[in-house]
């Protein structure tokens, strides 16, 4: 097999944060790519021809030619790599700036994402209402929050003096926090500040469309607060926990 | 500046699935290297001088002269890439191998690690006994053994035919599995071989050695279990979910 990059690209993804993340790399660097749409509410990623592509079955997945990449920290890096010959986004394999990006892109793979994601889900999905479930994540999530704003309050980027993948999957995630999680952004002035600077970049705008969902910001934002709406209504039915086991 | 390595590494560690991963490559690649037990009950990782090193608080770190590295796949990543060069655990840089095991490496990074960790959490840490917290948590962790199993039914190893680490990554956490959470690991076959092939790597037991706690395998899983029965303890006494807010 020759060595990638193939010039092949097809991604796979969803209107969510860790699906965000490939399109604002693929804008970025204004490569030409197919984009797949995956129904997550049809369970699309979980058929037999997407776990061959992902054998976990989450989005978002990349293609390049026959190569497969997965988990979105992963693509990525493998965008960049291969795509990015003038470090625009990244910085050059081996090089001190290259760890201090990658020790910040996985804070986002190891910590603001999934902990977020356990935030939103206690909060809007979940069939049960669990203060202690609402409160743990939430509380984890402004923690790591503040994490970003030790280093946003004294620097524009999160690693070295450019905006990097390390900033772009972040970002993803923080600017989810406030409609899904009533968080106060301005309690973290230097991520309120860096969330601004990214939301500029035409690139950004761009990425936000992919896929297109056919659905505005506000109309996303009225969803979420329905979803929550629901959980609170399940405080004092039984359905708080604990369920009867 | 002048570029990394420096040949001067620090490993800053507790005995934790996160903190065995660096131990891992450390040994397996036989650099040498100091070891700073991080006391996670004192909240030593919350100090100053700590958080100048990892602003996240989190044990493992990794200090190489004066690089730091933070979070545990950018500290494997790091090791590898300075110090295999050989690549005896990792593939070359830019080749579709060297992204099939950033991939894996990843899926462990935002999956089975922080979902394995709640699942301990609710099962034996936390402050009320939740059932849907247990439920929800063990139930994904065995998902991601089975995404784990796809790949280990019928390879020995997760990327490509040599052990890396990507499986040293999801191996540190999967070997917690059974005393954690009561996981049979005889219903994932090719995990359990995986988990063995692994085991009786020399290395693999000087790794799991650092740093010393001074426990013993049996007293660790003492420890546990008299966690699980202070959860279970919980059941029926008012500190069931929902706590009254």
């Amino acid at each position: 097999m020759s060595s990638p990059p193939y010039n092949a690209l097809t991604l796979y993804t969803a209107g969510t944060p860790n699906g965000l993340k490939p399109a604002l790399v693929l804008e970025e660097l204004d490569l030409k790519y197919d984009v797949k749409p995956i129904n997550i509410m049809n369970n699309d990623q979980k058929q037999d021809w997407f776990l061959a592509i992902n054998p976990n079955g989450r989005i978002p997945a990349l293609k390049d030619g026959d190569l497969r990449v997965f988990e979105s920290g992963a693509i990525m890096l493998y965008l960049t790599d291969m795509y990015d010959r003038d470090k625009k986004f990244t910085y050059e394999y081996g090089t001190a700036l290259y760890y201090e990006m990658m020790s910040w892109l996985m804070f986002q793979m190891g910590g603001i994402g999934p902990m977020q994601g356990q935030a939103n889900h206690f909060r809007a999905f979940a069939p049960v209402y669990s203060a202690y479930g609402i409160k743990r994540y939430l509380d984890e999530t402004k923690r790591l929050y503040g994490v970003l704003e030790i280093r946003l309050s004294k620097a524009d980027w999160l690693a070295g003096d450019k905006y990097t993948v390390a900033d772009m999957a972040n970002y993803s995630w923080v600017r989810a926090g406030p409609p899904f999680l009533d968080i106060d952004i301005a309690e973290f002035p230097g991520v309120e500040r860096w969330l601004k600077r990214i939301e500029e970049r035409p690139a950004v705008q761009r990425a936000r469309k992919v896929p297109d969902t056919g659905r505005s910001e506000e109309e996303m934002i009225k969803m979420v607060q329905g979803a929550k709406e629901r959980v609170d209504s399940l405080k004092g039915t039984g359905k708080d926990e604990p369920s009867k086991i």
